[in-house]
């Protein structure tokens, strides 16, 4: 069946039959959904875009790793804040060729990843499109007051951490778009970049514990995501490269293609890892594994990459 | 200079400095917003796309049509809950031969319409799309708890309301995609397509009213929303579609081009005037300007048209 028969309100049943709506709120079937509000506490919110052609190629993504990845990658928004996911909201433009079925898969990834972070679909918009898909979620998140851990906190002489190996997501990629071929090693990385995990446990933790200062989550790669936390709080870093984490896998892959395991671990974006500055005593502390890999210094420092020759530069979506 | 030159964090740059972010509240910038919050009030979450091709086509809007209409229809949601805009997130996706003029022009259209309702923009995605652009807009309202006026609330015997007179926009769009003469009349009509102006206010009077029971914003025609009102209601209607408020404008139109002015009235969308439903002796001591067109019946009534031999259908986006 495809969407044509299905029709808006078809669509609308189907998500609304999947998703249940806690107790207390109203959710998907009214103008708005509608939260309730408790003292004490500030909502997070944050709004992600997918586009084919841009972000994901139908031939190389299943519509259960879609779903997934497009809940995964807000989730992970409010995790990078230490907040507690409360919501989504999906707004989806598809084209009415699409099947049925694709939608089907592509809500029961979206709705897995929902359940096991325990933030339910709340509401949003179904419409057509004339050919490619897009896709967009919106997060309500919640922290206690002034617990949010923003990206201009960092001061000089905090240690710059990361929660987990970097670098898999982006090889993972670049095995599907160079369309080589797809071992166990190879296929390990590609779920990494498909399936990602948000470290919202890791951020609540980090949140509440003393000393974090700022913090983000590493869509971007380090490289370019390390210069948002130092523009905002007007420092430098030094970076000891060798200590950023990288999985066997990684290293393997790299190895046995010739490939410098850096580009990926630096450059490479969509970890999902959190990236976060601690005082040196505080870190001691820590109960949230983590990896050392380097120290924030004065802004007229800019950047150091120890241990590498090369410069690292950002991702930027309208020249790449 | 394209996009390509102005480059992703160019136009984050420029978004944000036309744009202010109210106290006590962190806006674009950081992973997420965050707002603080009150006891004893309730959120609300909407959130709409539009896609070129499907909800516009680029020769016929301007950019600064575009703005507003992508912040009107989201604040109309809203405003038909009955609450007040607090802040909406903007998410783009622009193909990067796009011209930065044209992106200049879009923000100053949505600023304009964010300033009139005093709704910040505070936060969403920027990204390029290969082709077409896909605009998504996720609006935050507030409402004393309990006080959100929602569509299943209608009552066997309150009378239906409208805050104004309708199908102006369907026939405006009809004069766009016919590429009629464009007289003082027909720009009267593109005006309300292009700019709709959502009924914040009286959505807000409404919800403070006493016995007001289902209320909604006409988005694609109140032959279709009526029926969401019914449907969560499980009620049915009698519609006089004598009493439906129509402009001297539509009449004129209308019976110039032989065409009947209740296909525009009852079929036609995005009016975002007000619907609501309220109890006869309430009706009479509103202060809020409307039109009473009919009253909540049985279920097994169906929605009767009193006055017109046509039945009303509604808009799928899937197969239209």
């Amino acid at each position: 069946m495809d969407l044509s028969q299905l029709g808006e309100f078809g669509l609308i049943e189907e998500i609304k039959s999947r998703f249940a709506t806690p107790e207390e709120v109203t959710g998907i079937g009214d103008d708005c959904a509608i939260l309730p509000q408790h003292l004490g506490r500030e909502s997070l919110v944050s709004t992600d875009m997918l586009i084919e052609g841009t972000h994901f190629l139908m031939e190389d993504i299943t519509p259960y790793q879609l779903g997934w990845k497009s809940a995964a990658v807000n989730i992970s928004d409010i995790a990078a804040m230490g907040g507690r996911p409360v919501a989504t909201f999906l707004a989806l433009a598809l084209p009415s060729f699409l099947n049925s079925d694709w939608v089907e898969e592509f809500l029961r990834g979206y709705g897995e990843i929902s359940d096991k972070y325990n933030c339910p679909l709340l509401g949003g918009d179904t419409t057509s499109s004339p050919d490619r898909i897009s896709i967009c979620v919106t997060i309500i998140g919640e922290t206690p007051k002034d617990k949010a851990r923003k990206r201009d906190k960092a001061e000089e002489g905090d240690l710059i951490c990361v929660t987990g190996t970097l670098g898999d997501s982006a090889a993972g990629l670049k095995i599907i778009l160079d369309n080589m071929e797809r071992d166990e090693l190879a296929q390990k990385l590609i779920k990494k970049h498909y399936l990602p995990q948000p470290r919202v446990i890791e951020g609540m933790d980090l949140a509440s514990s003393h000393g974090i200062h700022a913090m983000m989550d590493i869509s971007d790669g380090i490289g370019s995501d390390l210069r948002h936390i130092l523009k905002a709080s007007c420092k430098g870093a030094v970076i000891d490269t060798t200590r950023i984490p990288v999985s066997a896998e990684i290293k393997t892959i790299c190895q046995r293609n010739g490939w410098d395991v850096l580009d990926f671990a630096v450059n490479g974006g969509e970890d999902y890892e959190l990236m976060f500055t601690v005082t040196p005593d505080a870190e001691k502390n820590l109960n949230v594994k983590h990896w050392v890999i380097g120290q924030i210094s004065k802004e007229t420092d800019g950047i150091i990459w120890m241990g590498s020759e090369k410069q690292f530069n950002g991702y930027n979506h309208f020249s790449n």
